[in-house]
């Protein structure tokens, strides 16, 4: 099931502030999902992503499968209870993993054979598979299996050909991805993924082809695959807001903070990213004034937490009250500096927390925005804001 | 300062249960303290330490004198500030950190020369120089510097000779510690350190001449160091219950579950143990019934919890209902089993969470069991559960 209430649009932009109801909750849009790859966030407590407010979370069909298997993630009713996540979960289609492996797999129009990364084994992922396969996960939200145009291979742009027959067999996949959820009775909601490559004309008829399918819910799909920034934007401007108004729109793998206002202006709901985790890995963190290095030596003495304004538990401690507001319970960027310098575990937890909060509360700051009204003046002083510095 | 009361003593062993006050709080003891060398103890949120009941935790002097430094500390008020823990913490003197070292170091009558295993400094620790840096860090309980006396050197085992010589030494930097601590005016408690390698009329003599000194607290060092169990347990049951009855009394470096509960038994207060955490970093888990390695893969379908009558968050979830309660809400031995085998870092999170929460939770029945005066039943409920395996 999916039901999917429009219930503000911005006059002055496409950004929409909707509810989605699935079948384990409901979630407010536009929303950011955290990437939970095989079955978890990676770095967080599931408490943490409840208490910080992540109302969805991804899961990866092809890691899945492979890893613990269907047969394990069965005798849990799914990945919900194999994770211990009652709210809802979205699982991509297995698509992009695959195409990623590059030579370890071959791409037919029946679907794809591969080998196995973790042990091996021959395996073949169609759009048939990848629906029983996310039928056994009982995903809220179902990916089609597409095939993901790559932006250039080997130095060479895709043609406007390639990107054309390649989208065309999405469209196939998308049809065969919908006739098997069908016939499984897959209770779950079923998205299209919108193709073409950076195409214009290609993703406009990926587009009214999808739509004439009348899915639930439409993502666009082979943005952030490599290409120049201006061109993520040039697709990002097309496609969303020509997608149907009353169903969820999500654009896969994007991005950066300031992506992701930019998206919502251009009609966005839904966005998933690994951006917020991994660099809380590598030591990059989200701030409202900008991007900061921790492992930099000017923070070695610095009692501030990372952002003055974040009431995450990293910045604000158990109290939640911001160092701005007069908090002093967080954790001080010479403590974080520290921890990355001494390369304890203790500093990539504490970063994801911050950074997932960051991403999850600029979504809330800009539903917030867009329910009072107030949608561009956020998105000019979020801009601002960003481009200060830290 | 510190004060100690003495509440009740087992009649049937040496245990005793007691209560500990400090400048950061009051301590009930028997207590396990879980280790924080470099400021954090590994793989665990501070917040999820208070929630599973840690009184105190340590800190290591060696590591922190080398990172962040004393003059980031210093900035901070101390290691309570900079790790933003508010309950008490004890710190080692740095002495085993530095004996550890082996060929980097030089150890004399004045102290130890060595180079800095992070950037080669040539560096110096006296007991002088360890009180300075302990004083900095306001410890609630402070280590004097000690020399750990070996079990064996290349194969060949500390002579008697040899271990007296060393205890002695160790005795005139007790003393030369504790003209240090009072010049400096240190507000916090000083323990002595009973040495004497594996003699017990070196010990005898270790631990008179340091009662002598009336300091508020003594550890007995210089065990779990690679000596065998058995000799280590003639150790316990020699040294703790002649130690002075109205001072709390810490074994340092120890040990499993069945060594705390035999400490205890021969007297000992306070214990510290790296293999909570560690071993939950290396997937074996501590539980009532024995210890588990979780990437066997007997665990790979499994649907329990790693302890069903554990109450942690990694075995009971939010709601901290037990799974032999009809708790529901744990992770599963099979994600456990799936993430370590993926690597993902919320393995050894979730089983440092549970191997810590196991260790104060045994300290916690210990108290209780003494409190109830049950503690010879308790032992040997706790050795049968231990030995049926899990």
């Amino acid at each position: 099931m999916l039901q999917f209430d429009l219930l503000t649009t911005d006059p002055a932009s496409h950004a929409r502030r909707g509810r989605l109801t699935l079948r384990h909750g409901q979630v407010q849009t536009p929303i950011f999902m955290p990437v939970g790859t095989h079955g978890s966030v990676k770095g967080v407590l599931p408490r943490s992503l409840h208490e910080m407010g992540a109302q969805i979370i991804l899961g990866n069909t092809f890691h899945l499968w492979l890893r613990p298997g269907l047969a394990v993630l069965q005798g849990f009713g799914g990945l919900h209870g194999f994770e211990k996540w009652n709210k809802p979960i979205l699982t991509d289609s297995g698509g992009f993993q695959v195409w990623s492996l590059g030579a370890l797999r071959t791409i037919t129009e029946e679907g794809v054979h591969f080998a196995s990364p973790v042990n091996g084994d021959k395996l073949f992922l169609s759009p048939e598979v990848s629906m029983q396969i996310q039928t056994t996960l009982d995903s809220d939200i179902v990916m089609q299996l597409d095939e993901c145009t790559p932006y250039e291979t080997r130095g060479q742009r895709t043609t406007e050909r390639a990107a054309c027959q390649s989208m065309q067999m999405s469209l196939r996949w998308a049809k065969r991805s919908q006739d098997e959820f069908q016939r499984l009775n897959n209770p779950n909601a079923l998205f299209g993924i919108v193709q073409g490559g950076m195409y214009e004309n290609l993703r406009a008829e990926s587009l009214a082809a999808l739509a004439a399918m009348d899915l639930p819910g439409y993502a666009i799909g082979g943005v952030s695959v490599g290409e120049p920034k201006d061109e993520m934007l040039r697709i990002m401007a097309h496609t969303p807001h020509r997608l149907p108004a009353h169903k969820p729109r999500y654009l896969m793998g994007v991005g950066t903070p300031e992506d992701l206002v930019e998206g919502v202006a251009q009609g966005v709901d839904m966005f998933d990213c690994v951006m917020p985790t991994r660099n809380a890995r590598n030591g990059t963190l989200f701030t409202r004034f900008g991007d900061l290095k921790i492992r930099n030596a000017r923070h070695k003495t610095d009692p501030q937490p990372l952002d003055g304004s974040c009431t995450c538990y990293t910045c604000a401690g158990p109290s939640g009250v911001a160092w701005d507001q007069g908090g002093r319970d967080g954790f001080s960027r010479a403590y974080l500096h520290h921890l990355e310098r001494c390369g304890e575990m203790l500093g990539p937890m504490l970063s994801t927390v911050h950074n997932l909060h960051y991403y999850l509360n600029l979504m809330r700051e800009i539903r917030q925005a867009l329910d009072a009204g107030e949608f561009t003046q956020l998105r000019a002083r979020l801009k601002a804001d960003r481009a200060r510095g830290v």
